[in-house]
């Protein structure tokens, strides 16, 4: 169990080309060239995905439960409308974080609750792009690598 | 400026020595230790205090007005009640970075508001006593060193 | 019409795999075989679907409206938050019946309101797998066989 | 301990009698013998009984503690009013089901909630007089039988 | 059917005895006497009667649906907690109404919701126990005495 | 002071006439006249009022302190929404009987709340266009004629 | 009933002349002169007319009953607080269309809500002065002109 | 930039198909030949699509930033639920119009919220299929054409 | 008056023999010995009762209202629904003391509401079955023995 | 632009006569009288209106888009129903103050919300009639006078 | 571990001094020395202490942990409003008693929910100066003494 | 008792150097001298103090009991969560006001609360610095001075 799974959820594809003001201007491209150097540093391959759809990013945590040791997670709007997705992260046995690119406590309230973060064991918000790699610095170091 | 204020809110001083099962067996020592290291690696300096004193951290916080590049703040249970916290860091200008050690989103109810978020720049929960140092990453790297 | 669709919402998949606390060790493929019988000793065929994709379940809803006596539907994580099922079953003009494998109302308050339960005829909750072979018996004794 | 008892609340005795478009036309000795036969069947005893009085529904819940396998109850207004009719069943240690004629998630808000269903191992609404059968199909098989 | 049922729920049998400055001076007994005088005027008989229990209430308008031309009812405290007196009201198809001594709408605020008056046809407020004797004599002019 | 003032809100010019299944068939006219009737026969005189004006009813009422011996006020719509009539109101030191035509409570929720039920000493819903008659027979005993 | 009323409510008066930014800088004059020219076109007349008096709308809506094939209504600021709109818009049994020119929903929350649409057939916002001719078509189809 | 996006969201393929009662009687292909001759007569095109599915709309959202000039949505369901659709639109720098059929106001209480309107230009509700023409003809006029 | 009423509420009957987990293993008969003590050496005599019937608890208070120099009432469940009990006791003139077994703050949220907290003089709770003793010990020097 | 609106709502015309507790025994006559010492020793005149009619003050707001230089408005009760009073209060471009002569924040809840305090520039209240005054030192000032 | 801590909180140095009819007449030091000797009487000592300061109470609680064997606490307002007095509690280890002079549940509804309450053992509230000595009473008790 | 006490909250030691766009450019010392002018003219002395510490404002607040003639206080952050500070004032036995430097109701709506109100007599928002003057105008005539 060596690999690091980074979802990315709705609207991400875009990101870096939209509201820059407010996501920055990072693409999801830099990000998995940044995670994935730390990752090799210490011995840890990632599996980088993103998907608009709901039912992908279960899927994708469906698989998660055979072959991954911890997964990073940027729900985006799921963040706060899918109990799905938390039910699919209650059935994942080892390390979740979730990322968010803004400070999501300082935009419209309904994106103050997250049902993610009901089965988070950590939440990395408004660090930006970096907050992918701050999350992955986390889950090495319970990984005790 | 130099410096970075890394300011404790109430009860962080008893750190690694009460309910282990939720704050981990680290104590604010081990945390000065760990980001004195990478703040010394990067050019900087660390000023890290706690209190369980309302206005003592107010009153830090108008202090580093005057000489601090940015602030990690971990405001403990402050963070759900006090507005003059979130005015005192109203009134600094450069980066605000908040901390949980625990996940404060799945316990009671009660922690899930935080004042503090309404003025931090990022917000880092559920990653224990790295959360400080991941904080520390962040800023370093928003100052650009 | 001779045909009782069961269909079933996201993560039911690995049922009897994930939390077995919550949700038994019975799977699917049980649950199936069991009402199969159930329908045959009754003149009834059964249409036995799952899916983790909202709108695929919508689409056998609209499939149904062609060619089924009833509907029996544990919506899992969409009970909660699917207005597009709600509309989907609103189209469909005989019975309904929800089933839940626990019993939703001692879990957390966001599983206590149910948009399918405005449409349901019935709802069957927290009789476990069995669940789903008492609504087709309440289905059977509906259609009058 | 072989016997189930089946307790009905308030109204409950004009079944069959008041409103049929929401309760339908089977009394209370209609559900008795259908019942019956079904425990008979399987070697039970069903203790069959109504009352208007919510601490006569307590009384009987205490006498279950001493000869009881399960409790199946249509606690009828009182699901949605009584804790002392929650706290009664929360000092028997068998299974307990609720049952509710009509789906009352389709009615007034104020029916939506049930103190009941707090301590109910299942919940069955909807599936007018048959839902006793439900559940007493869904106890027998609980027990063994 | 030439019976009014004038029923009165708990602590109402201290009327006049207790705190008159809410409730006036007047008891029970007065206002019988002032009710069958209307009665008898036009025709009708007054069965009066009163209890601090719920069930009893219930079971009077049970039988209230054999022999009442309508009831007057003032449920007191049960007013704002009983489901099961709404319920028993539903059953009765022939005039309700409701009474108070007091403006309730002055009073704390979990005496301004009545389930009763989801199905009394009239309600009359804080007419002290004239009150009664203007139910009465609109339920006259409904029946068309 | 012999006059009472008989206060008549919003639409209320055209009761009658428009959605009698709520209303019933008696106009203004037929109200004013059973009224006049009973005040005459008790020595008092009716001052009788309609207006879609809040102003209108405000003034009324100001001027009612000059010479009324208590308001009967039917305020509609403004029962809802208007602070400026429980104002009004409150500056009259006689007794004030609030009626409605229809049983405000079975309506939409918003009609549930009045605010000149904060004032008024008793109210009356329910009960038609007699209501305004009861409503006149109350304030009658209260002046002790 | 060739007519069609297009009521305006509080300060839209002075549409045009305050707050362009939200309002847009056509008058009602101009708003006045495009209606009428579509109407003319279909064989209607207009009657068009503005108050801030909220008694003075409901006397229009009153007089429409009279002569109109139609009303068109924004409401303004009544729009969130009339009650006695509503309930005379109640009176009026022909379409009745209600327009805001800004889109109310992405301002203040007290302007999320609207008495108005609770009796409107349809609702058009944020389609500036424009948004009257759209309910003016709207209107000229169901009237199959 | 010639074309306008007409984007339809979960069941409304069965639009004409059922509860023509509250969705009338026209089809989403009468819709879709409606606002193809306006467009064509204003120098337009009409991309009109339908979904079931929230991602397919994001998707086509995405796909609009290159090639239209604006987009009408009808996003049923998703309306009232979809975080995603929001945000996708968000993303979009040209006008948004959303449309509903009925008037959403008059329906269940979680139909009044509409996430799309906080961010569409306007909304256009309870003016049947002609709807999306009334969208079309205000997105024309704001394009000058 | 020489006599301390001590009522027990629904299910209480049970004590010490249910859930000891929450309640302790004393029954009312050793709660009633304990009191019983204390009492004589004060030179009050006590009347311990029980029952699990709302109007009979109700009875009992008005009983009190003649020979009673104080209560002390566990009302159990009925704590959080019986406006009943809070209007017997509002009739009652001397002092009244509440006690809870278990503290019942920690526990569900709606056992947090007490309607007998608004008559009572005072409330103990959490403090077992030594808590009617406590309230006992305080009802004494109350009367000044 | 030296005229100083001066704007009263409704029931303020008995101000001095009603409630004295309450309001106090200056009348409006005598805060006109105050008022206009101060402008005139500041040269500046005084319009000092009072209507019952809410029509009426956006009306005198109107006017005072023309030649006022400040409005000081008591809306009374309209402060807090009236969005119509402060949408008009948005077109004028000068200071406005508003004024209580209680405070409110002690009374009834509803008083505690104000829909002027969203447009105006500063509140006083619970200063009595001398509120007035100080509003109009706090106008002159800021008009540099 | 032979010392009861008993905390005061803000504004109790003025007790006795301050409204007496809400809080009584005794004084701290006057409670201070009933409670020394019911511990004396006992084996224990007390170590009596007030502030006015969250931060000192905190600090008091930190060193019962060394030689505490049970705290009894009047938060006063910061029972209502500190999170940091919770969490310092939840950091000790032995029993907690929780006391308030008037009974806190018949004032302001703010002072309806405690934060205190969910950490302590018990709570006793509106039993007086002698609230304290109960409290000591009962820890006596569970200490075994 | 010829001292006014005026009392400054949190974070108003930077007042005049942190946000002027929202506090304005005067500072505390320019708020003392214009104070303290007032006053002496009026033969009175002023005692100006500030502090970021709740309970250094309590202990003021209890010194005024002993020689202030009123209290004007601008609690800041305290205003909104400082129960403690209430009761202070409520042990104060002559005038208190309150007062805020910004208009707190056109901020955050945590800012819409004050607990401070509860208890002041009057209260000016938004009168910038100046407001303190008022107060002290206000204080000064009811003084009779």
């Amino acid at each position: 169990m060596q690999t690091v799974y980074i979802l990315n959820g709705p609207n991400l594809n875009l990101l870096g080309k939209r509201q820059p003001e407010i996501y920055g201007k990072e693409t999801l491209q830099d990000i998995e060239v940044a995670c994935g150097q730390i990752a090799e540093a210490n011995g840890l391959k990632v599996r980088f995905l993103q998907s608009n759809a709901e039912h992908q990013l279960i899927d994708w945590i469906h698989e998660a439960r055979e072959d991954a040791c911890g997964i990073i997670i940027n729900p985006a709007a799921y963040t706060h409308t899918s109990v799905a997705l938390l039910d699919a992260l209650g059935t994942f046995e080892r390390p979740v974080f979730e990322v968010h690119i803004s400070n999501v406590h300082k935009r419209e309230s309904f994106r103050h609750h997250s049902y993610v973060s009901l089965r988070a064991d950590g939440v990395i918000a408004g660090c930006g792009a970096q907050g992918y790699e701050l999350a992955l610095l986390r889950l090495i170091r319970l990984l005790g690598r």
